[in-house]
């Protein structure tokens, strides 16, 4: 299968994620329906033009005729689905997903799917502080990452597919990584920058801050705005890797206080350099 | 004394922010003096006419005729300074500063210091992350506070003219804090972020991971790129109050790493709605 205008794309779940690729792929001229769970959400994608069919019921037909199904669903949510529906998939369809998370949710897809559909997990490293289909917009693909994370199962022409439709979307990136070079990866640059966010705006109740604040605060908590529902199940999922980097942290974060506590001003200095100098590869792109 | 247009300023150090309030208030009309220790910097602001006259050289005469003196060095070469040179100031001359800490500075000055001279301290939470008058800028106050931080030993009038000066230079607010409470604002505000920030960048060498870090990372770190010497210093000098406040941010980490060992997704969810509600706060402004 290729990517052509005559292929039938179905978007499971409507949210900011799936509205964003649904966006997208409309104005490229694909034909685009959409399962979700809220009426408010078909209705809204239908009135704005972003996909050409949608229904909140497991529509055999829709499903039937999809030669390509994006699941932007929470990770639990997306495994039931699997179970229970995947009798009405067309023979030879390609699944793709948005999950945040891999592997604990692309081994157990594999495991239970048809063998005649194939399954290539994805994550577009993209989003808001907002949900839903009202918030989407494709725009927020521009600058960022999409990760194919195929296993041994996968097929290269399903690889291929799948960044293929990375590119078409228009992200800045697309790459592939292994399912656990993508969860470490994960919880490194996106889990354990939200767990630090949330832990700063929860430890002081910041009465009367507000005034005083500054960019330094502002930029360190803005991802502390967090769909709770979400995250958790993100962080459980990848409870693992996450908890290991947190672990990193604390003994960084620890390390700076027993130097600060003990006045060696040579240590402090020296994690400032490193810092700085880390921090400028992250400027060079 | 009013701050109009025929007072003198002399700015002591002119890096980054002493440059800035010299850029400003030259605009303005003032008559702006600098001593420095970089011949360089007096040459630029001389030939960027941001200075009238500018030296390397502790010059009396200079001193002497300086109404308004503000000291923009790092806190250790403040005090030395004063110590030094106070015999040349004007009888009647109000000095200022731009220190970040203030426990540690200001009663040691205003102890040490001459009877007819007034010292009223403040802070200009405004910055960027590199230094030198080269990129000195006063736009930079723009959306920036100004904290005016009297004792009991200030006039109303220096309190007042203080003020004068955040309010001319165009700072969005100017406040009044007591000393205590600026030490414990900046130690959580702008401290712990970087404090955080630093130990981000240096709990894991990053190799490779520059080409998947989205926003969230690129946010929490910015401030990671640190000068060392002058934050190393403004860290010790307010070290308690600091300690203070890390102390706080790993009880909260500390909860939330229990909290996702022990799979408890409801207190991980309610850190996230605290978190969330909390951080609409610092929105509505």
């Amino acid at each position: 299968m290729k990517l052509i205008k005559k292929v039938n794309i179905l978007i499971v779940g409507l949210g900011l994620l799936g509205g964003s690729y649904a966006k997208g792929l409309k104005k490229m001229g694909f034909e685009v329906s959409a399962i979700t769970k809220d009426k408010e959400s078909i209705d809204y994608a239908l009135k704005q033009n972003i996909i050409d069919l949608g229904t909140t019921e497991i529509d055999a037909e829709i499903i039937g005729k999809a030669d390509l199904v994006i699941f932007a669903l929470y990770p639990h949510i997306f495994t039931e689905w699997i179970k229970n529906n995947q009798q009405y998939f067309k023979s030879g369809a390609i699944l793709t997903d948005v999950t945040g998370v891999k592997g604990n949710i692309v081994y157990k897809i594999q495991d239970i799917l048809r063998e005649d559909v194939e399954f290539i997990a994805a994550h577009p490293m993209a989003g808001k502080e907002v949900s839903g289909v009202e918030n989407s917009d494709d725009a927020i693909f521009k600058g960022a990452n999409y990760i194919v994370v195929p296993t041994e199962k996968n097929t290269p022409e399903a690889i291929e597919l799948c960044k293929n439709l990375g590119e078409l979307l228009g992200f800045k990136q697309v790459v592939e990584l292994s399912v656990s070079e993508h969860d470490e990866m994960i919880a490194f640059l996106s889990q354990l920058t939200h767990c630090i966010a949330v832990s700063l705006m929860c430890c002081n109740d910041n009465e009367g801050l507000e005034k005083y604040t500054g960019d330094s605060f502002r930029d360190l908590t803005r991802i502390a705005r967090i769909n709770d529902e979400m995250w958790s199940e993100l962080f459980l999922s990848n409870k693992e890797a996450l908890l290991n980097e947190m672990d990193k942290f604390k003994k960084s974060f620890d390390e700076m206080y027993d130097i600060i506590k003990n006045d060696n001003r040579d240590a402090l200095r020296g994690m400032m350099k490193t810092s700085t100098i880390r921090r400028e590869g992250f400027d060079k792109k």
